[in-house]
């Protein structure tokens, strides 16, 4: 029997997204954004959110350049501050310790200690309410070499991520392998 | 030390979205979605990216309603099958045997069997390449009473939900509770 429960944001999981700016000073900056995801096959674009207020905010429209780091496990405390504390007054780099480092292809810093690393240029801007929603097309992912096989192709299964659940604002581990996508609904043919 | 790995659709986790349309010619419908998320928080919406060759593509720009439902584990291939089947030319609900039921709230059905839907209605579609990406607010969500607590509040930490990882195209579980989000964080400031 269902319940309603009224205008949640009722999505679980949503990923924990750093977006790695440099601000209009030059500083290496990060915000933590879990409105977001892939939104296009191709060109392969990511979508994410980010308030107008955010100082986040104007480095991307200045620079349309940026970087999608994605923490594991080791770093939730650090993710959530900063998603916590501002890049105005902040320096979020000094103040957790972790290693901004410029990324190869676009003009954006990324988080050194985080395993994966989108680098994308953005191609539009949507004003969807008190957030804007920005489409960025990836431009190249890099990943630690310690997630790769010998064969050069990435392994996340016993990958340590984590997720957010808006519903009681907590964080959660990514859990245990189910089976393959697009092949086990067949049965059903 | 990070590795290119080229374009990759790398966020991790996406959720497994469950999208409900009647179709032109009223018969319900689903679509399985990974492309998606929260993307405001006010007026509180949904984005989600479909193909403009897919059955429901049609139906979306026709009704302008949609439900957003997500299975539990206990649907896993049932939502697979919802994704590599077309509504077109199968009727995904007599083939799977979930039961279909009229939205109380918007013009489209949910899928009864999956505890968490998210009634919608279509305020954007933007051209993001092959897929079209739709902004939907969020009317109202209903959760299977199983998943409130005595006092009504939705209590999910225990509940058997599951994520795509693009990266391997498989199915994983949602995971152990780690910790209170926008809060942790503060230990840095």
């Amino acid at each position: 029997m269902k319940q309603s429960i009224g205008k949640k944001p009722a999505i679980i999981p949503t990923p924990v997204l750093i977006i790695g700016t440099y601000d209009t000073t030059g500083k290496a900056n990060g915000m933590t954004a879990a409105w977001g995801g892939v939104c296009s096959s191709d060109p392969l674009s990511i979508s994410f959110s980010v308030q107008r207020t955010r100082h986040t905010y104007q480095a991307l429209i200045e620079k349309k350049d940026c970087t999608i780091c994605i923490p594991s496990t080791a770093h939730v405390k650090e993710a959530d501050y900063f998603g916590v504390s501002s890049g105005r007054d902040r320096d979020k780099f000094s103040d957790t310790g972790l290693t901004p480092v410029r990324a190869p292809s676009v003009n954006a810093p990324y988080v050194d200690e985080f395993p994966l690393v989108i680098e994308c240029r953005i191609t539009h801007v949507v004003d969807v309410g008190v957030h804007d929603l920005f489409v960025a097309e990836v431009v190249d992912v890099l990943i630690d070499d310690s997630y790769l096989t010998a064969d050069g192709k990435p392994d996340l299964q016993e990958a340590p991520f984590f997720f957010y659940n808006p519903l009681d604002r907590s964080y959660y581990k990514t859990g245990d392998y189910l089976m393959k996508g697009f092949s086990t609904g067949n049965l059903f043919k």
